[in-house]
């Protein structure tokens, strides 16, 4: 459903075609200073560039409808709007019979039945994370009052990898770029990479890098409420995301125990660990090192290309083009997106239970 | 917390070296035939195997305290323990001041104090998840009414890697090996590569695939509830995950949309799809393809080579040496954990919402 | 906080004096014909009336900003607005300092700092109660739809008390006159001591009595989630409830078993009971009987005549007097609020586990 | 369903006839003091006592399996468990024919088919309420830590009322007599009632009063998560209640504003009310007054006499008479059981958010 978290709790609404996309932000604490001007700042930051993205101009205003008075949050519910504008939904019609391959599509129409709005995508739209962003930046301000910040950056496009494992500082530098890219070759690369699916009429993946700062040790609520757990579930809400993993990842199943295990050290008279590959945890808690984790963007589903699809009232295959533009590769407006989602989780993490450090 | 799940509710109790390791799981519908011979054997699957595992001999013997009554649910809470036995719990007091690399013992005692039982890992051991594996089978009879069979193989150990993408069927093979391997080829393989790391003194990782067969079209419930969300929040909860993909997962990244979207065909008259990057889910909603997901399982953090650590009181750095055996990888008693988590997050999910077919 | 219910999920945000109150309705199914309407008609019963409320207009138009295309739910959160307006919030100043005896100005200021929004009451005021009528509209029709309806009427105002246990006919003719009494008799003595408080400067209290008509056999999900928990959670959720009271109620303590005790009868091939004493309920699941409760309305806080206070800065006895006009009575005005609880408590009921009859 | 909580979290299973009745308490913090001692001592009140109830022997036997090691909270999940022992169930067989009046037997039956497991009123039986006063106990010492004290009495019992409204110590002083009145006088008067409705083999009910001391500013998560919201769904989980009340509570509706306000007042330093009208709560959070509130507790729905109850099978009517001993009022026993759900309910949200003093 549309609600997550403990003690801060989001409630997302709205669509793609509707009215607005909007989100409430519950358990905010009294008193917190919001500024407007930043929470605006990113949420233009998941807007589509003019090079390598949809031209398409989206102006996301924030409205504010309850929860913030006079710059400060009071202790109520934060809402938060984005009106929608100049959307002609007529093209979408088609797609209730044709359904277009790697869209909800179909699985929305089966579940919620022909009444479902899919106009835009409806809530399975990447819209909705206008609203995720939005909500993130309040999520991102509640972290920065403890000393902990976030920040993404595009770690592949295509072919083309980073290879490099960059902190937190090398990540904020990603925000010169449009694709997100942690250097200006790299950017140069992946954006290449990016124009070049796209003059083909066809999009690629990419995978989004995220570094957290500032983390103290003991946030994370084992069993069942660990870190990569909270994160995780946030994270996949986002659309496209096909895949995640915390520190070594996957590239843990070709190591040693020996090669794999942080040896604990002191550092500024605090345990810490001398390299990182949990990621910043251990046993679902943080430990007090950058919690890192990596998310695989799928390539975007809407490509311009003709594809194979089924006419699901009369049975028979037909071949189906979208219209329009569509960004090739969303991993780089995917980056504020993740940020968010990672923010959410650890702001909600961080007031239950207790941390030390 | 220890509790999970919003229709089909599981809450975990016990600790490694306590009395027992425990599961309540809440919501299972009345009347169903829960074969106690068959949860059993779910239960021995993740015992250690006399070649590759600790020689240490677990008899885990599940026993009932509520809501089975001759051999049916009754529609109250299911209580399952597993009795804990042969505990020497006194090699562990060196871990409080010298926590072990990869463990939990720092984090658990930073968060909870000097009061956290971390005897045999405590409610951080692996042990905690017999109680799971439990719980998970009963979710399992419960999938199976419906047509739903879940079943996990090693796709990966070190090295050595299955290229092949199995099926439902031949996952379900790899209950003839002990390393669970799809094929002898592999399982021979991927036992030397154990068996190296064991002899080093060392241990190594894994991968473990999971196939869901026979899922209908229509669960999920998304923004937040998606299916990869809820069984990754399950997933991370499992101690040594560092990662999961499902579909395509990390490869997506290097795909184009047009090589990645699968395209809808009609199979024995319904919309199925061609291929199955999307791993069964479209929308955060099961497609009616099988689910498919892969999960990065770190090396066994015990090992018995000499490590670097530090002792916490005095601050100095100190070499650690961990007796006793240890499984040199867990990946291949992971399998039936990690297939009662998806069954555990599934059965949830199929007791939320309408599906369709 | 501020969202409740587990599959049909409320969410409530706004302020008195804030751009707006709202709601976001979750878990509404596909396909519901909303009526707005409908929805304006119940939102507008909640208004002052003429005679005996404020002589303030309220005029309270419900806008949708999601959830419902065309007339109909889509299956995603259904989002309803009523835009604040003409507010005068400079008299709320000195409450600050100087708390309204009755009013959370004190608990709310001291547990969400000098920040919290109380403009109005914000959000402690019943004109939070607009949103949950707007969402209960919608809960009623999902009710409807199942053959379920709800009816409340005022039990008693001060010294006049129905003596009749009202069924759920009489109930809605109380629709008929402003107090929302069961007959013109009780009607015009009612009024006569709302009007009497309220030209002695003073307000007076009354009970609500709630008849729902038409529940199936088995909603309620004990052992904690009964119908009896469920409606009074949502109920202490309305400002100014100080009781509730489920069949008997209180009238219980003096009561022998036997008389207490309902008979089971059969009525048209139902198993029903000869009476209701249990109010529809029995082990926390309704019975099939109408479901019967009554509830405590508290005299309004806000009253013309001086009262004594204290200045909580200087520490000093003061008397206070509260400007404008306010209802003598609000009983009357929360019939549709409880109503409009005990629609989204049991209709989030009906949507969980399964009914029988 | 069977868990309930936020940050403190029971979960409760077994059955009346089963192999135990059981309860994990999850959220407690580490390092805290569990004299088991004090446990047991809770779980005795709860007790038949000679004089007035049955004189069935139930020895119920704390024991511990999670949560507590030497003598201390681990901060892991506290799972306390009492085995049944010495139950007879086939007379209940019977009522699966003829439901009992006043019972759950059919609702339940209906709800979760033949397989319901209601020996001896298997989950929907006041023995359920063992583990619940167990839990409870554990979440005294919680709340005692932080100097808040929960004390219960028998205010009514059939045609004797306690007139006045006592005060914590008063309260606790009720524990030296049996039906746990406030004054011996009382205690003679109640006793005989009780005894009168054994005689004729009937039973009788009765309101418990609940006082609690010491709690801060502040407790109380509104909109939803009222103080008396919170503690309604715990208290109405017990099996019996019939309504609750808050401070004034339904004679509120028979009062005026200015009679029913509570002046603020300065007291050794702190902001009090001069009377407690309000019960210790505004706007749904306490005010640093006692927080006092009323269960009614129906007359016992099992009595000797011979009932009109109905053949569920045949349709025909039939008389029931119950056999075996019952107490013939309930109300004396569940003091200690309203006294757990309070401090539950209480414990829950002194873990969340802030309070103040």
């Amino acid at each position: 459903m549309n609600t997550i978290g403990s003690e801060l709790r989001l409630t997302l609404f709205g669509a793609s075609h509707g009215p607005c996309v909007g989100a409430v932000l519950d358990g905010v604490p009294p008193g917190m200073a919001v500024d407007l001007g930043r929470l605006q700042g990113e949420v233009d930051l998941r807007r589509p560039s003019a090079g390598i993205g949809t031209p398409r101009r989206e102006e996301d205003r924030i409205e504010v409808l309850s929860g913030i008075v006079e710059g400060k949050s009071t202790g109520g519910p934060i809402t938060l709007v984005v009106m929608n504008r100049d959307t002609d939904s007529r093209k979408y019609d088609r797609f209730k019979d044709v359904p277009r391959p790697g869209h909800a599509d179909l699985t929305a129409r089966s579940k919620y039945s022909e009444c479902v709005d899919l106009r835009g995508g409806g809530q399975f739209s990447g819209r909705m994370t206008v609203a995720l962003v939005a909500a993130g930046a309040v999520a991102k301000m509640l972290l920065e009052e403890r000393g902990v910040r976030v920040a993404g950056y595009v770690r592949q496009i295509g072919g083309v990898r980073d290879q490099e494992d960059r902190g937190f500082a090398e990540a904020l530098l990603s925000r010169s770029n449009e694709v997100r890219a942690a250097t200006p070759e790299l950017a140069g690369a992946m954006r290449q990479e990016i124009m070049a699916a796209g003059e083909e009429g066809d999009s690629v993946g990419g995978v989004v890098q995220c570094v957290v700062d500032g983390l103290p040790m003991g946030l994370g609520e084992p069993f069942f409420d660990t870190v990569e757990g909270e994160i995780s579930k946030m994270v996949f809400a986002v659309p496209g995301v096909k895949g995640i993993e915390f520190g070594s990842g996957f590239a843990a199943a070709a190591m040693r125990g020996s090669q794999h295990n942080d040896p604990f050290v002191l550092l500024e008279g605090k345990v810490r660990t001398a390299k990182n590959d949990a990621g910043g945890i251990l046993g679902g808690i943080t430990n007090g090192m950058p919690l890192v984790f990596r998310v695989a963007i799928k390539p975007t589903a809407s490509i311009a290309r003709a594809q194979r699809s089924l006419d699901v009232r009369s049975g028979r295959q037909t071949e189906l083009k979208i219209e329009g533009r569509h960004d090739p590769c969303i991993a780089p407006r995917a980056v504020p997106v993740i940020e968010a989602a990672a923010a959410l989780a650890l702001a909600d993490l961080s007031m239950r239970g207790g941390t030390v450090d």
